[in-house]
């Protein structure tokens, strides 16, 4: 088959697409998403087919191609390109195979994982291999093989130094910011925390928005590496590295359905871990009403899966359950979190005291698993190393060295020009805060985007209140914004008084 | 959100996307596939979102509009449009439904498919919808709501008539054209049968491509219920018509992993059916090493499957096991099957017995079924009918009326100018044809799209050959395709002589 190219001047920014008239389509029985094989001169590249109903986009006898492919071709507008059928990547059938319930291999795991990083599956495909974990038995042995996999199709941080600390938490618990204060107080125990986290996506802050609040958190692996072996720590954005890239991949299609398969989850938290050679890790469970796990017995069955997995990979772990029941600390937005941060390593009196037991009692944890502290002794050490300032100064080492300015004020962070402030409508004692509330009025008032954007807490649960004290305060840069929560919070408030 | 419009001058021929750069997305956190409500003026329009990472194919602030969003908005390069996040459609719930195992009402069954035949899903909620009817199990009456809603979302033909007789063949054996004799056999016994017909899409030739060597087959719905009144029988391109119209875009997501969902094939044959009002319905299930269905055991549950839904549906239905371990009757491709038939219709001394004897058999079942005959005296009815020449007036006077030639003498029909006789490469008996390999043979030699392409076997199995005997003619229409053909005779041959 011959066509004459046109240049469709789009790029697809990820998958390679061609389009050719639905006539020479029916001609040469082609159907949308079939792979052909191009090849011009001595350039080829293989694509898939996308039929255009209508002679305007291409008309027959014409091949339209999307920059991508132009490129790879090294081709211009009115060239003739070969076309032929391809055939389909390998990992279809072992996609097809763990569809029909099988269990997959080392080889097959990583010819899926190889397929998805390289675009070589279109949406279909890999829909389908979500799906089929979704719904089908997925051992533990292929989530280990999962995990491998996707962290060694991207780059792997390697550190030369032994025990490697990390922690992650399941989320969707508002301003629980735990992570921002337990790094300084490890690092500044003498031990390596290679720390990557993610932005929001459904949440008012991410890790990495919130400590880009004080500092750069796109960070280069390279630099990475040598602020873990000059200093012990880091916050950076895994976004900006190329860390288990087939995750991004895979949440595309997850999206559409809000699916969540447990074990995609475990193996993509597990490879994000993996490719930066931690080897003792907390993992954080917080469980209660509007928190992503809200049951004891989903979190307890979580628990087992990381342990299992963990010791799989050979991998120190600790699992925690812990209350998700409320929000932690009293901001929430980027800002607002990251003075609550700065509030608890300077020692302020405006310091939430749930969110510092909760990130002393964390990094307690971590210190015991390391062999740092004795059993029963980390809680101590840890807020020891927090009350002595050796974690605040940590913490103003990172920020200067990932690019931050010079000993920020928490009283400096600024904060959205448009305040509301909401009143209790009764008297009586905060019986709950809706976690997902919370998180949706914070990010109607503009967060993670507008960093100043967001909450502050007055009161949290079983605190008495007065009719008309108030609650929390809104912040929010715009004052279409402020009024579009202020709405919000007339359909449903968070708080509910008894 | 404002956005500048520009055209991009394609049409998808389906899904409406626009397409916006990454930095917009980013700033207004939308994600590929995301939903929008686009609004200009008094029209309004729902699309899926489509990231352009690079300036070229839209750049910051412009948004690219397809063809059939451009026509639906009325839209002109650089208007202004606004553009705001539109909630997901109803029945992506549902789908997520179905994913975790839950049995669907009527509601949600009707909503799926309404949303599927208004191009509402885009290809991953689409893909999870056909992967969670495929691994998860469907109930019977999930079935038959799906059958009715697959029917009702297109076009019906009624017929007030009764009964009103209809086939069905699950496929995969060469040449096995019954079709087109039972159709005359059944019309000229005065029963009503609106038969529609797929074209090939695995196979060397469809009925609808076969019958298309003799007349017209793309006959629009009005045509076939005169067709019917007048002359009671008509042989059509289901492609043609809106039947059951969801099919063709499940069928488009199922093709890149080769998914059969069985709940979904008899679901979309049962719609096809109902939507020609068809009460009496006689399912071949034909077993053996390259068909379709190879086990008795999985024939033997298909047919209770087709006998629950025919039930369930109140329609008669019959369901016969068939042997189809190896290609019927003598031709395979449409021109050298479409001889076949008119050679058996006309009663001449080339007509294939074993094809003529299985169509002779089914129409009999036919009559059967329909009270036309006793039991047990079905075949010598249908005998009857096709001996005395009744069949053969009642074809001409199909082909005729849908606008065929009168009288066309087998002979006379076409057959590709290129020959390849393939010959036993030893003596013997013929112990297997493989169907698979034949169909692919014909295929490589052009069949379907080339009409006058295929294979005439002069052998079958049992049959005694001495070495250098002709098995089989290769007819092509190209010297390639049949260089090609005979290439692939090299590498697999169809035939095993013991």
């Amino acid at each position: 088959m011959k066509f004459k190219i046109k240049d469709m001047d789009i790029a697809t920014g990820g998958t390679l697409i061609v389009l050719i008239n639905k006539s020479d389509a029916a001609k040469y029985d082609l159907h949308a998403m079939d792979r052909v094989k191009l090849t011009k001169g001595r350039y080829s590249e293989t694509a898939l087919i996308d039929i255009g109903e209508s002679e305007k986009a291409v008309p027959p006898g014409i091949i339209g191609l999307f920059e991508e492919v132009m490129h790879s071709l090294k081709a211009k507008s009115k060239e003739t390109v070969h076309m032929r059928l391809a055939r389909k990547p390998l990992s279809v059938q072992f996609i097809k195979k763990k569809l029909d319930g099988k269990t997959l291999n080392k080889n097959e795991i990583d010819q899926i994982v190889w397929d998805i990083v390289h675009n070589k599956l279109n949406d279909v495909e890999l829909t389908y291999f979500v799906s089929a974990c979704y719904t089908n038995v997925v051992t533990l042995k292929e989530t280990v093989l999962l995990t491998k996999a996707m962290a060694e199709c991207g780059d792997m941080l390697k550190i030369n130094d032994y025990p490697v600390m990390d922690k992650h938490c399941i989320g969707g618990v508002a301003g629980n910011r735990t992570t921002m204060i337990l790094v300084p107080i490890i690092a500044a125990a003498g031990l390596k925390i290679p720390k990557t986290s993610s932005r929001s996506i459904t949440s008012p802050a991410g890790t990495a928005d919130t400590m880009e609040v004080l500092t750069n958190v796109s960070i280069p692996i390279k630099k990475m590496k040598s602020l873990i072996e000059e200093i012990n720590g880091c916050m950076v954005w895994g976004g900006a590295l190329n860390l288990a890239p087939s995750d991004d991949k895979i949440i595309k299609v997850e999206r559409p359905l809000a699916i969540d398969a447990e074990s995609q989850l475990l193996a993509s938290i597990m490879a994000k871990k993996h490719s930066v050679s931690s080897t003792h890790i907390l993992i954080d469970i917080p469980i209660g009403k509007g928190a992503k796990i809200e049951s004891r017995e989903e979190a307890l069955n979580l628990k087992e899966r990381f342990e299992q997995i963990g010791q799989a990979l050979k991998k120190h772990i600790k699992v925690i359950i812990t209350d998700g029941s409320q929000p932690i600390g009293n901001g929430i937005g980027p800002a607002l979190e990251a003075r609550d941060v700065l509030w608890i390593l300077k020692g302020d009196q405006n310091q939430p005291q749930d969110l510092k037991q909760k990130s002393v009692l964390m990094a307690g944890y971590m210190l015991e698993l390391a062999g740092k502290s004795k059993p029963g002794f980390g809680y101590k050490s840890a807020l020891g190393i927090l009350e002595s300032g050796a974690a605040y100064k940590k913490m103003k080492e990172i920020i200067k060295k990932q690019g931050g300015k010079n000993n920020i004020k928490p009283e400096d962070i600024k904060l959205g020009r448009y305040t509301y402030k909401h009143k209790a409508s009764k008297a009586g004692r905060v019986a709950q805060i809706d976690n997902r509330i919370i998180s949706r009025i914070a990010r109607v008032a503009g967060a993670p985007k507008d960093k100043e954007a967001g909450i502050y807490l007055f009161k949290h649960k079983k605190h008495k209140v007065k009719k008309g004290e108030i609650l929390f305060t809104l912040y929010a840069e715009s004052k279409e914004k402020l009024r579009n929560a202020i709405a919000g919070l007339k359909t449903q408030d968070p708080y509910i008084i008894k």
